[in-house]
């Protein structure tokens, strides 16, 4: 058993691929990628940036649908194992008493985030242009929909999974109204989940696989070495660009503190259903699950906007590649 | 047999296939695609968006060569059956006595319209800019050059198969020099094939897979419901465009009057012949042959801009599903 | 009395001025420029470039006029003088029968050609993008009109003033769908002002003044050395465009045939209020008087998209500075 | 007198100038504009978009300065009528316990606002891009600067000048990095003018002058018909950005409902220094004055980026124009 | 007479101005600027960025001329005094046995420096794109031209006045084929003004007036402070380019270190003929003389693409303005 | 045996294969493709754009590897027979005296030249931007760095294998400082690998494949027909730039004369190596090993800058190809 630095709960099981033999990754891919086709629902153009969670012992998830008129869509879904999931090919609706913003347009890049019961959902929501929309579930049946916690332009919301200074904490990446060619990681808090304030930068682009921009992936999990934020970085090649994923590590009481930050990237697009589909070479991390008795972590993550991959890591391990290859 | 809505003639045979079981397509691909790869005559770099008719109880076509100086020429080919194609290596060359117009630059996109006894054959030409040109032949061996039908800029000059209140109707997408980025469908009257007027709207991008640009594809297939039109649309990603192929329903009588058009897709690039290739993420139907009696229509398209594929449909059943998923 | 070479009717009389003692200059500026500012009827942010004819012994105009939401309009307006204008404050409405082009979006940039009994205004046309609009008038008061000549998009439309070979002739400069970087005079001809065909390419851009695009100005003289065709040619600074005015020799009966060219401009932005305006740097000429007797000639031109100014030339020292200065 | 309907206090005297004779505009220039020269104080550039604000029986100032390095900063200032100024030459340093914001990289833009004894300045404010920044004063020599109010990117941040349902409202126009060529108006609210949340959108771009962007300009100023919201709107020409301004009607209760909205602008540049000068063609109001007892309004605008101009208005009839030549 | 730092000749007599009394300025406008319009000659559409030298006891200089076909050129032309010149209507052309390089397209940008009894010329010539020119005359009648410089793309070539460690040294700062958004200045050295190497990085763009690229203006002067660069600096405003000028002092032996550099502009567009013409707002050095006895320095600059300018400065408070406002 | 036209030495032993039977290709691709895959060294992200030379009786290399940061470096390796080779895991550090140009930030891209017992490397190296970084080893052990060649910005440096007139001779297109979208190639000259000049243009893009820029590829092949010079050339397609393979004969003595040149390319991205990976659709050739024996042609190339690729040709067959297929 590892030496796990988690603290958190232990998950229920999922098949867990120790990695290959003589690999030198700190990120290996599930050996049967990718665990959702593209076509999982009748509906679907596409199942890829999507959030998994435990669950009553199982797995509930948030899956981003693109439907075949390419809008996207939240679905839940439920899975025993975290690997066969039974996606439900209606998309969610939201409760809401606010008219001004109950009409959903469309959503998409969901993150799912347990705090004191309630398994909050964030995504990036079309309000006048895309910003971080957010809602609540106990039971993946009924969604209430909060206000939108910013003004556009913003993408990839993502909260932490517990209160610090018993204020509400949101990372985000403000944009633009198109296919951004810039965006740093931004964190923000609330004491309501309403009203939002005390915007703090935590990090931006630097050169190389993140030399465009960056975004938070799933919700950071909690180490006695801070914060285990993975995020997505971006590079501009000359055919478009590239979505790699990296690991940083955050102050556990100031997150927007950043302690550590892979130079190198710890997954890039390099199997055929990350580098061929309807955006080519695309990783794009929006969940993990930590195991904290074994230390063990699956990475769930868009590839090329087309399906959904598994990877697996060591938590210990993964942390200590940051802190020993780290540029901040 | 279908209860078929098709106004035409029935069809040489052709190796139809079923729609593969627990298909829920609309579309469904042939199971040998690409019908032709790129290198089917010795000069070709690729063979894509190219134009198919019946001809004398059999097949002729007139293919878009691209040769490898990245050059674009149209070819003509003869087929017994739709899929097995004999391409002539040498390009087609037209008569033509305007010695202004008669330089064959280049020449892409060809659709071909049989009227009153002729071919028409329409393609991307180039004066001072792309625009349509057009000539007719009766037998594809002698090509008659028309006057280009337009000004310059213009792209995927479509012909209806009969006239209208006598007059010649041209469907085309006006654009600009480059790659456009924009591209609404139009449609032009004639009395004699050269001087064009009466310019309508016919209809625009919309959000989602056609959220850049549409231009139409085959020559409209005249049903009991209206003309079917399968048209292009193009969306946006962050990697560049992915053209994808819907349906429309126009007016029999006033085709520039859409009375339904498919919310989503119906077919889109998912194969790696469509996703991989000159041009990643292509799928950009010219043809479609429509057999009256047994209402089965062939789409050919091409994938890539590298390779021709083709696809199957059942008339009454597509018009059906524009029906029911129209957002016009 | 000048040798005259105009082939055209004698003028009503208007203010002329010699060139300035000392002067090397081919086209001079009237010495009370602007003659019309740009709040001459209440309405107006700016009255600029605009039409003008001999009218009835005195003179007509059709102006364009910008109201105060920067929506461009066509005015009618008369004169004695050619100077001294008295504008109508309501806009002209067209007489249309056919509802799919009547309503009038916005239009600009008129010209106006008499041919045969009837002073045709063509102008640039909102139809799903700018396009040719073209409609007729006997007295000024009734406008009839007609099909718009062109598909979008399309700009500067100028009809030549007699037909040829029993044609109408139309000059246009095909465009974008915003402020089109680039741009060709063409020409195209119809038998009945609906259709239209046979499009020719005239000319295109050259190095310096009009390194960017050209397009026609006023309706050609017809002269004994062929039209003399003043059109406008835009230089991209690093702050900008900037549009010139110069003169082309056109050949009589085959006029897409471009016998000279001024290398050098004929007039530039140099006056303040030519530089100064909503648009800095603009000199943009929609129409000339040309007396036969005398061979004057008086061109009305847009200056920085605000006011009218009022330039002269002298016809027979115009087409030999042309001839002399010439680069095809 | 006028039968004024501005809910608010007497002002201190200005030299108020009626509307010339025969003047048609419902927004007049001073006649001795620019009020502020560039070169007011020794280190500026340029002095510009500024607020003005009735104090102390007089009147002070939050002045736009750019300096020599072309830096923007905030300067305060203090006069007797509200046209001749004394600007403190060095500018405002911020009082700030907070370390992560208290740097002052640069900042521009301000408006100031009277709510409760407290004046507050929102301004846009360098923090990882711009962002609204906030701050209070009561004798504009002591500033306390709050948490910036949002996420950047965002600039012209103007708050209401009272609660509405016990809460700050603040107008914002989300932008992104640089010169952002689009923006709506929205509207937050904050318990503390610390988070802020219940974003809405208030109102977009409209074709003509407002075709790009649109922003808040003063402070509004409530009406018995609603707040009176000043506003500039943007329009592309070929050669840059036209900023005009206009006026709107915002519901009193629901401000984010748009009542009534001037088709045509109120002013436009026209004169030399609003058309020449380190930024050609900007008007730009930031502050205005408006007397309860004469319904006489005084708007203060930069103009050029170079200077500040002030025009006249009569309160009555610029809601009576603006009812009146609405297009919401 | 003033403490002068100047190492170098004492000049012919111009008709120097002080500074105005009150003036705050570092460098302040001659008050009969323009000093030369922009039809100084007959085929001028404008002269501007021009270079000026001490010769034969009074002045000569090598004009930049755009003509009217708005093609530039260069222009000889000789002063008594530097303010009243006499142009050569005739444009400069050069002895060269290498007709690969002998065409003379375009040229422009001169810069003139004296070494060891030569007047080297290098100008931005056209080679396949832009490059630095080069040639040297004795007396300005017959120029003999060397190898262009660099290969393309290269703008503001700047010569040393004298050899140092035995070799020519030349600022210069790469570009593109465009109006160049970025540019760095550098510096090359050559053993015989042939082949060019040893290329050394000396300064860069920072916020505020130069935030966009930066370019050597007139040839260095020696000072006992380091070598004099006057320079200009380029801020993008929304509309468009604003040209700007400023000092740096570099390293007497070592130039490509950069002592100090005014983090202020010392000269930018303020007056009418800087803000209005072909190119509005440019302030753009070129040649400056320094007299070593009085101290006295006069900087001749285009003035917005259209006239020639000159301002005054005193070398020592130059020389100390630099060192207290610098940001290196 | 061939007639081979090749002047050189003859090869070691590589494991040649033929055209395969039936093809037309005149350049064809090794069956076990690609022969370096992209993660040969555990560090690597990518293996592609590299240099082969005959070494000791076999073979050296030097490699451009893209660490898992993304950030490119060289690395040496070795190999006996030209296809399995030993790498070094550690990039190349250079020897250095001047400290300016001794920090290396990253290179790429590199060409090995043997001259005169030296083999010299160039690069595309970073100073201030991307420009020529040159370097000379005897063992491929110690690298001993010279001047950078040129000012930045500039690519694709390639020497020519022996001096000509006693002077090196470089190739190399300058650049701008992104994705350059346009490029021609230039040769300069220089008398000791440190100052550079005479630079001649030798070639420009030209409709088809190499329509966006050109740029050359191994080191120049002198045969009895002139310098053969394989290159490769970019087409811009609506999804991104595509990088073909052709092929020019220079004139030996004078080698800025090009000959003949390819009007089709020779290779081009159709493997899926070749259109799949980090860049799709690139082909990039950087080494030639060339039998002067047996005529035989072995080309190097980088396959979508992921892996590298091995071609062969007949040299004669490649110049008969060259020369009946030429537009210069």
């Amino acid at each position: 058993m590892s030496q796990t630095t988690i603290i958190g709960e232990n998950l229920p099981n999922i098949p867990w691929q120790d990695k290959p033999a003589g690999s030198s990754e700190v990120m290996w891919r599930y050996d049967a990628n990718p665990i959702i086709p593209r076509d999982a629902v009748p509906c679907a153009n596409s199942i890829f940036n999507s959030a998994i969670v435990p669950f009553e012992g199982k797995f509930a998830g948030v899956f981003r649908i693109d439907d075949k008129a390419r809008f996207p869509h939240l679905h839940r879904g439920f899975s025993d194992d975290g690997i066969n999931w039974d996606i439900d090919p209606d998309h969610i609706t939201f409760d809401c008493d606010e008219p001004e913003i109950a009409e959903f347009v469309f959503g998409y890049d969901p993150r799912v985030c347990f705090i004191d019961g309630r398994y909050y959902v964030t995504w990036c929501n079309d309000y006048h242009g895309p910003t971080i929309g957010a809602a609540w579930t106990t039971d993946f049946k009924t969604f209430h929909q909060l206000e939108n916690a910013f003004l556009p332009y913003n993408r990839n919301g993502v909260m932490f999974p517990r209160k610090i200074n018993d204020k509400f904490l949101l990372l985000s990446r403000p944009s633009d109204t198109g296919h951004t060619a810039f965006g740093d990681i931004f964190i923000s808090e609330s004491p309501d989940m309403c009203y939002w304030g005390k915007h703090r930068w935590v990090m931006g682009k630097k050169m190389g696989w993140q030399q465009t921009k960056v975004g938070a992936g799933p919700i950071p999990i909690e180490t006695t070495e801070g914060w285990l934020m993975i995020y997505h970085g971006v590079l501009t090649s000359c055919n478009g660009f590239v979505y790699s994923t990296g690991a940083a590590l955050l102050d556990i009481d100031e997150p927007w503190k950043v302690l550590y930050r892979t130079r190198p990237y710890t997954l890039s697009p390099h199997t055929d259903y990350e580098c061929v589909g309807d955006v080519p070479n695309v990783t794009f991390p929006c969940a993990a699950l930590a195991d904290a008795q074994s230390g063990k972590l699956a990475i769930y993550y868009g590839a090329a906007d087309t399906v959904v991959g598994l990877a697996f890591a060591q938590v210990d391990e993964l942390i200590e590649f940051t802190k020993a290859n780290s540029e901040v």
